[in-house]
């Protein structure tokens, strides 16, 4: 599939405003740009800045046909799917693309593609799926001789299925319905659903410590890997003798979650789960947030715990049932929730028993499987619907951060008044729903989408409002990033809140695997601050 | 509590060996010795390498009255309790004494304590519950001013319980009934119930990644930390700020199975779950080893899964049984399992007949109670014979390892092969006995105990059997330790494992978090070797 450089997802999905929400709109002082965005052929890229043997030694490691520097490809990964990533190419500033674009087809060609970059101070951009959100693939260029994209499309195979473990060895390049794909035909599933999940990757998920829908049954992304291979500029590294041990810190858990800055991540070995022979999606309405929160909490707490566990505030709740197109057609009033039961149709049973009947006692209300299997159906499209309305001049974007369960509501809370504030400020009132989206014994997480007119300069209005989303995410004492990851948009943030020291701890690491510093500089850790 | 110097656990549930037992040894070639254990009292302790004005530097930060320098101070803190350790203090060797024990009563003491033993150079060792099996009490001295043991027993609070979160803040130096006695007050359990749980404590927990006998139910230890605080001599590390994150690699996995090389774990945020209604334990007998293990990973695959799970192999079923105080007393033949439910009256009755339909149709016999309960109730008495044993001129010790379920068979055959093998050629043909106690989708634990008679040099002796065990695990690709941790031990088996761009790494933590190296050194890491 190609995607569109500046538009969400699979170009067959795209999709047009209802003509309702049009209306709407206009009672936000929306109003529909002078101009439309840039289109990508009249986008002004910079000159190449790699000399003729630089790109000569990328040949010679993954052959002259996999090394691409023209227009398109150059576009085609520059930057991720954040609103800023979108606003500022649809404005036509390109800057950040990369000067080539690598697509080695083995480990082997990733770790010499390495430290031919090292050798020469390239800078490198591991681009699996191109989805971050968080400006992951936008590393600093200063101080390079340029920077190039290893695109790991070419590492797309299923290496090794073990049915009696139930592990799988995934190439990092394998896009989320690949994986399904080669699985299911094993009788398998991987079970992680990601709003991005047409376009991210393996290789993405591993690195940015992905969450999927399905994370109550399934788990996160970070809890099914067991075994992975890094390519570092020194060498291989590869971790994951056993499920779990004593052997150590866990080291898997240093590599998840580091975003491409100490490696690149090749292939990871997971646990799969058989494919289930049944599936149950029902929607629910709680009378409050809170009430929801609760009786959802009872089920990650003390069981059975369903496979989805979704629930939406009072404004995400009612302006779902104001669009004509509406998930739920279920009638006005409190927060509804999607609860999802997959596996053998025994364990769907008992648990759909067990947990209706505990949010039946919490005070649910059953609607019935229409609302929760619309939602199922329908859980990739929302995002389709941002392209028009940046077409429209509205500013929309998602933030999430997750927290201890006693915080949740107070987290909730600031983190609304921060994004109103903000925009308030700045002339734009904005809508601010929120979700939670995962659920664990101790907390959940919170998803926030806000919406508003686009002021003048919405990559500065919205920056403005992130930055206070952020500020009261700190104070509050919560993570920076549920599952989107930190990339350079958290990156301060994510400083506060780890503190000085594990940031030099971090650092260490990188220097003892990257000493040229060229692996995703900038992302994660600011290379030009701290240290000893 | 105070420890007998080297023998295990609550010196109240010391015990003899029954007489039949001796008789059995005797079919071994054992000998009682002719001299037993050195008496702690007329055990040398090496002189005292501190002078006074490190001393005084120690007691500036404690007080003078928590700085010990006697005799049955330095050798309460020398080494663990493996065997070697053990036989190194009955022949009267304590050259891994330490030369003070300090005992801090607050976590900023505890950084002040490092602050002072890194400018002078001083090794530190810190202890907790001083359970330690794999040598990770037994610093290396040589370039230091000294070994100074940090004795955590005074930071024994709970610190904070949230009861809606269900996460209690622990200080390092709970022994495992303590924390168990002020979280039942609360009506809580943490669940954790290592071999070692009347020793052990919240620390070392943390620090080696312990795992306990109700992992199933339960989790590991490492599952239930939400947080924790570490001090270093650089200053102090707090992480977690929510249960589960994508804000970068997981820093709280890279500190638990760190072994006090990287900081002193002073205090953890665990997820606690409230005190079970109900328990039923069980036995079950299996056809073989391998039908047992078939079974139970059914439970773990596809559930209902149990709060307990072992499987013991048919020597250790037969040896039980050969025994007058045998747990299990159900006739000859096959391999018995316990299998335990803890929760609610209705979660255990759910789950118990779910896991008996599953191992009924599996080929288990279900035995009844009265063995799971003996189990239960026995659980923490058998290291207790170990003590006897050795008196009577038996050479037993345990060891432990983890690996995939399509690799677990043969990695038992191996072990065991290597382990018969060493001690044969030595003429001291051993009895292997095996269980499983720890069970995840993907793999499972095996742990071995080791029995044969003691050579002249039984350290020597051990030595070699172990290093073909270890060996085998690594030939194996299994993990060297499941959970007992890597030490000095399993150090240079551990850095095979992960390679040596991933000891570069941990290498690089250590001197970042540690610059002077004082910090358990030799431990986990070979300060020796490596490196750029």
């Amino acid at each position: 599939m190609d995607f569109h450089p500046y538009r969400w997802g699979d170009p067959a999905h795209a999709t047009e405003l209802p003509t309702s929400a049009k209306d709407t709109l206009a009672l936000f002082g929306v109003k529909t740009p002078e101009h439309g965005p840039v289109e990508p052929v009249e986008i002004t890229l910079p000159a190449v800045a790699l000399d003729a043997e630089a790109l000569d030694a990328l040949a010679a490691v993954v052959g002259a046909e996999h090394v691409h520097t023209d227009h398109d490809a150059r576009l085609g990964h520059t930057r991720g799917w954040s609103t800023p990533d979108l606003l500022r190419l649809r404005a036509g500033d390109a800057t950040d693309a990369p000067d080539a674009v690598a697509k080695p087809g083995t480990h082997d060609e990733v770790v010499a593609l390495l430290d031919a970059c090292s050798t020469r101070n390239i800078a490198v951009v591991p681009y699996s799926g191109g989805t971050s959100v968080v400006g992951g693939l936008a590393p600093r260029r200063e101080g390079f001789a340029g920077v190039v994209a290893i695109d790991l499309g070419q590492l797309d195979a299923l290496l090794d299925l073990d049915p009696v473990s139930r592990t799988a060895t995934l190439q990092a390049g394998m896009r989320g319905p690949r994986v399904e794909a080669l699985l299911g035909e094993k009788g398998f599933t991987l079970g992680h659903f990601p709003q991005s999940y047409e376009g991210a990757s393996i290789g993405g998920y591993a690195a940015a410590r992905s969450a999927g829908q399905s994370s109550a049954g399934y788990g996160r992304f970070d809890d099914m890997v067991v075994g992975l291979v890094l390519a570092t500029p020194r060498g291989t590294v590869t971790l994951g003798s056993a499920p779990k041990s004593a052997a150590g810190p866990d080291l898997r858990q240093l590599v998840l979650g580091s975003e491409g800055t100490l490696g690149v991540i090749t292939s990871v070995t997971v646990r799969v789960r058989p494919a289930p022979a049944e599936r149950v999606f029902e929607s629910w309405r709680f009378a409050s947030f809170e009430a929801g929160a609760d009786a959802l909490r009872r089920l990650v707490q003390d069981g059975p715990e369903p496979t989805v566990l979704r629930l939406s505030d009072e404004t995400e709740t009612g302006i779902n049932l104001a669009d004509p197109s509406a998930m739920f057609g279920s009638g006005p009033g409190g927060c509804l929730a999607v609860v999802g039961y997959e596996g053998s149709a025994a364990d769907v049973a008992a648990r759909r028993a067990g947990a209706t009947a505990v949010l039946t006692e919490a005070g649910g209300e059953l609607l019935g499987p229409d609302g929760g299997e619309a939602w199922r159906k329908g859980r990739y499209r929302a995002p389709y619907l941002r392209d028009p309305l940046l077409d429209a001049g509205v500013l929309i974007e998602t933030l999430e951060t997750v927290t201890f369960w006693s915080n949740l509501h107070a987290l909730r809370a600031a983190v609304t008044t921060a994004l109103t504030e903000s925009l308030t400020a700045q002339g734009t009132a904005p809508l601010v729903l929120c979700h939670i989206s995962h659920l664990y014994e101790t907390g959940a997480s919170l998803y926030f989408t806000v919406a508003c007119a686009q002021a003048e300069d919405p990559l500065a209005q919205w920056a403005q409002a992130k930055s206070a989303a952020n500020a009261a995410i700190r104070a509050a004492g919560a993570a920076i990033t549920h599952h989107h990851g930190v990339g350079t948009d958290h990156r301060d943030t994510y400083a506060q809140e780890i503190g000085p020291l594990a940031v030099d701890a971090l650092r260490a690491v990188k220097q003892a695997l990257d000493p040229a510093g060229i692996l995703n500089p900038g992302v994660l850790i600011d290379p030009t601050t701290g240290g000893d």
